[in-house]
């Protein structure tokens, strides 16, 4: 922290007294992605001229970590010549995540000054749904055929290698692309020279389609530990790779939709700091709006029962107890369903096993619940209770059996709905604790008045 | 889904039928994560059958994807030299991982069956903290020295890499181990054969220390795309490397570990379908008593203001309304700013600016929810409210300007609080939604009460 205030009054200096050769030295030694954070503390018109001291190939490194806005400040100030070297040294699949965050009149300008076969390549990208594998893939890839030796082998990475984002894993295609096997270069280091691809080649190959989804891609990374993963089209030919640093990008997002789902925000790709107020509300008002008129419902329980509150006023003190410690049980049966389905531990065929497992906790966790409620209500709330009439003893009994019943509704819903959201083509993650504790809510009031009425015969 | 099914039913009869070598034949070229998940239908006096069945190899990839309780099973019915031979072909960091969750007996044994070398090296290991960065490294790295050439380097790697887990980051190292420099595969494979590695080597290296946390550790990762990373002690000697598939399940396993505490569980490394019933009860039920007490304080609130009520039954129908609407308010910033904390897009000195940003979003969101809330009131309750001998239009004011209130000091508590957590030593995901809920809970009553008693002066 510290030393990053240092670099930038360091650079602000520099940049004032135009010591640019100086600036350069710094900025090349720093890493892109720190470049990128250090750039985040000048103003925008400082910007051109600190990205121009860059030297060409770092240049190119920092442009692809900046954020969206100031990728599209930069390429407005560029000169075409300028567009074009800084374009020449991105990875392709690089210039398709920033080509699907600019406005057109850029993607034109982008896509002009492209070389011809970049251009079709982007194009060909483009053209898979967004949050596809083939979206976030890259055609760039080290191929090779079955009957090369292990030097022809070489011989090939060294002569195509330098603009792959990844050479560790090579792909052996046959004439019509289709995906035969692949080689790590780590088994071609351990090889023999004269030995045949075909017969050193794993045939046994982890691949995905392009048009699976980009969070199966990414977790198949995770399951089977990888470096690369191939994409291929229906006909089975091999069309580009993914590599793992863009399936970790694609984890943590899918782990910060679920929890954006979770607590009733739709959710957005850019960071909170990057997000306007206004788009901030939006994302977050109409959850809110929905479960504010949801909760309609438990007004009108509380109406319907109103005469029997008045008659025992008492009773309402419990009533942000129970629906509190309602919401909150079915809130963590909800969360861990949602987070191990995302996570691939729970499946649909495991339902009838979590509802029995569900259960059991709620029961106990239930009674534990009940038993203390009892002990704290005879022990802190028995003065004001008799003040109101009523014995201690039976309002406790009514306030703690009540809690014992939502606390199994709740567990019980927070399990269940996830799954049946899946089961019918829903994002589990949409049943989350809020919309739980509206449910919940409205079921544990039922509970408590019916179970009120019944015991105190009001 | 389907070919699971399929396979696991043709392994059943093959293992009947004793046709061992068309299992091994099936069994063998199946991804080890995928035997392990096969192996997970068979009952447990199946395993060491079909675990022997195995080639060696394999045997070793499929026992490390195992989970622990079958790791352990296999483990007590290996004789001493199936052990050893398990043992020699496992990586030392996946070693280290099996030993942790082992009983102290087993772990005695797998200590006693391996080499004097690795032994001393697990030992190493386990001494650095859990969850530090020395405790998810490997010490199994390819090293070389300044004064190499490209091919010196490229005999190192083929004469000592089969045991490496990755051998695409060499690291240079001088003659009391401080690292100097690193150099990919990659470099080497386009350099010439009689480049000097001193020449040709990065010294920009991002390194982490063997005490640093293993999520700063992953997030290392995510930050520079990085295939693996060098741990390095406090005198800057290179003891280890943390790979990249590593990065990924301490990325994955935070995320879980932040969502668990957003909902009130204590966190736990187990999946679900793995964790017990006993043990998801202990999980959940502290936070549950916890909150279950706090919620006293709203009860407390609710009798203070008993007499108001029983003046005006009707206000008793908005508690939920205000009290829901308050907390999902406070839970979606709170979950925002923690998982932003988590990612690193927030950081503490953003205070001010998140506060400023959430108080503008939070009279937005407010302003709305009230409008709506009044007409909603205006239109269902007020045949309800005139009823009881109350203006609509007072009580929809009442109840419309306390949902202002609640929401602003909802979201501002909801973004402060984790904050000043992390602050103060503690994890922000600890001051997620119920925390949160329960203290605006109480908030929004007093603010509800202390409104209606102006207002309607009763």
């Amino acid at each position: 922290m510290e030393e990053k205030e240092n670099v930038i009054e360091e650079i602000k200096e520099l940049l004032n007294n135009r010591k640019y050769h100086e600036l350069k030295d710094i900025l090349d030694n720093i890493e892109p992605a720190d470049v990128a954070i250090v750039f985040e503390e000048f103003p925008d018109k400082s910007l051109p001229i600190l990205f121009r001291i860059l030297s060409k190939e770092h240049a190119a490194e920092v442009f692809v970590e900046l954020d969206s806005d100031m990728q599209e400040l930069l390429i407005s100030g560029f000169s075409d010549y300028e567009l074009k070297e800084v374009l020449e040294e991105l990875y392709l699949d690089d210039t398709v995540d920033i080509i699907e965050e600019m406005p057109a009149n850029v993607v034109k300008r982008i896509l002009r000054h492209s070389a011809q076969d970049v251009r079709e390549s982007i194009n060909e990208i483009l053209k898979y749904p967004k949050y596809s594998a083939g979206s976030m893939m890259t055609i760039e890839l080290v191929d090779l055929k079955k009957d090369m030796t292990v030097e022809d082998a070489f011989m090939r990475i060294r002569r195509t290698g330098v603009d792959k984002e990844t050479i560790y894993t090579c792909y052996v295609t046959d004439e019509n692309r289709i995906l035969l096997g692949l080689v790590s270069v780590k088994d071609l280091l351990l090889a023999e020279q004269n030995e045949i691809i075909g017969d050193i080649m794993e045939q046994n190959i982890i691949y995905v389609n392009t048009l699976d989804d980009q969070e199966y891609a990414a977790q198949t990374f995770e399951k089977y530990d990888l470096l690369a993963l191939p994409v291929v089209d229906k006909e089975n030919r091999l069309v580009g790779i993914i590599t793992v640093d863009d399936a970790i990008d694609v984890l943590q997002e899918e782990a910060t939709e679920d929890i954006e789902k979770m607590v009733a925000i739709t959710p957005t790709d850019k960071p909170y700091m990057k997000t306007g107020v206004i788009e901030t509300f939006k994302k977050r008002i109409p959850w809110l709006l929905l479960l504010m008129i949801l909760s309609t419902l438990t007004s009108g329980i509380i109406s319907m029962f109103e005469e029997s509150l008045s008659v025992c006023v008492v009773l309402t003190a419990f009533i942000p107890l129970l629906m509190g410690t309602g919401g909150n049980s079915g809130g963590q049966s909800s969360a861990t369903i949602i987070r191990s389905m995302s996570l691939g531990d729970v499946e649909m065929s495991d339902i009838l096993k979590v509802i029995w497992k569900e259960i059991r906790v709620a029961f106990i966790c239930g009674i534990v619940l009940a038993v203390a409620n009892f002990a704290k209500m005879m022990i802190l709330d028995s003065a004001n209770i008799v003040a109101n009439g009523y014995s201690p003893a039976l309002i406790a009994a009514v306030v703690s059996l009540s809690l014992l019943v939502t606390v199994v509704f709740a567990k019980l819903i927070g399990c269940v709905l996830p799954m049946l959201a899946k089961k019918i083509g829903f994002d589990p993650a949409v049943m989350a604790s809020p919309l739980i504790t509206t449910i919940v809510d409205a079921i544990s009031l039922m509970v408590f008045f019916n179970i009120a009425v019944m015991i105190l015969k009001i």
